[in-house]
């Protein structure tokens, strides 16, 4: 696997699978590093933990980073290339252009400033990269759409694959987050997941989530529809983590 | 020439360079399409009147419209595709995403949203066309410079080319918006370039443009650093027509 640093380096050819990653890669990311794989002549993963997307300093700075270990996953998991550009070489001194999509639902709601600055840079990747696929997690279903949106009205000739989310044995959702969760913690963060599962099938879903949450207040528990399929998504705050998850109601995911 | 209207029909091969135009063409776009004519394989000019940079539905409603003679002019400058999409082709229902270029100077603060519009309309069409190089005119100096950050921040792999002003043998600057001038509107609007002209090489350009005004208040006299050249750009309202212009104080335009 070659590691790549300055935009100007990256020299591709043939048809290019892109995930774009924050780094603290876990089986999640794998699932889509190995899709990306099944399905292009070349796979980039990009590792750069994008400050503009964070609404919390405190989340921004706890976020994990072990670079050495990103480094063996991605190898391990058949990436050609690993672009992990400095925070200068994304945003040099002057930057001053920004992609807002517009009526980015809770998670824009909860988050702001969240969605514009993942916009930003996943269409720099993609002009940088410029693949033919970009790989994102259902996990992150807000995030895909999010990216649909811009894709489609921006005209880029680019392809979003969505990967079903991937789960621990006791259902919780892979995140980066997680490693923050005590263990007292991650019992109570069960509930999310498990919510969510109760709802499916109900007449009121959302109130049905609502009330099995186990008295956690979230900050959103609502209906999302991606691309004619029906998502149930939630965002909870287990002590100082935020947790974000989703389950299918209606429909599949393309 | 080749006229096309929808995004799927467009197949274009080799280097291409674009013109993009609101229609109303005069000699400052043949410059233009000449320049690109030059120095490409293949010539796309763009006609599209685009309502989402228009702060004023008024300057919309009046902006000319005349396309079978802007296909003539475009056809004997050597445009070799008209690309002319509807309103729908451009912006579909659902359309939510927008680019914002912030400290756009004088005429992004008069003009609220314009840059907004240009920024994003000039984004689709790089992808939809995907120009080696794009061609601006200098009146629109501030516009060219927008163009610019939006390609070196979002990373484009586009060449903006700027080309010098056309006047008229007056020393008017050559707009579509001339057309609405009357004769002693017109008389009157000839302080604009005579201003800016009196102000080069003057110790305070922004006061002794302002003191040959004429009386008119204009909307900004304001210097413009432009990729290292030095620009005077101001606006004024002649009647209900809004007018801009610039000169070099400066360096060159690259």
């Amino acid at each position: 696997m070659k590691i790549v640093r300055s935009i100007a380096e990256l020299k591709l050819e043939g048809d290019v699978g892109l995930v774009p990653t924050m780094g603290a890669l876990h089986d999640g990311h794998i699932a889509l590093f190995r899709a990306a794989r099944a399905e292009n002549d070349l796979v980039v993963a990009s590792l750069f933990v994008n400050a503009a997307q964070f609404d919390e300093q405190t989340d921004f700075d706890a976020y994990a980073r072990d670079e050495a270990r990103d480094e063996r996953i991605a190898a391990d998991a058949g990436v050609d290339v690993l672009f992990a550009p400095s925070a200068d070489e994304m945003y040099p001194a002057g930057f001053v252009t920004w992609v807002d999509v517009e009526g980015t639902g809770g998670e824009g709601v909860a988050r702001p400033g969240h969605f514009r600055g993942v916009a930003t840079v996943c269409l720099k990747l993609f002009n940088i990269v410029q693949p033919r696929c970009a790989y994102f997690g259902q996990k992150d279903a807000q995030q895909a759409a999010v990216i649909r949106k811009l894709v489609r009205d921006l005209n880029l000739d680019i392809e979003i694959r969505v990967h079903p989310t991937v789960r621990d044995a006791d259902g919780l959702a892979l995140s980066s987050r997680n490693v923050r969760l005590s263990d007292s913690e991650r019992e109570r963060a069960l509930a999310l997941p498990r919510a969510l599962q109760a709802a499916i099938g109900s007449a009121d879903p959302v109130a049905t989530a609502r009330a099995q949450l186990n008295g956690m207040n979230p900050d959103y528990v609502e209906l999302l529809d991606f691309d004619g399929a029906l998502l149930l998504a939630a965002a909870v705050r287990v002590g100082s983590t935020r947790l974000i998850d989703n389950v299918l109601l209606k429909g599949e995911l393309r």
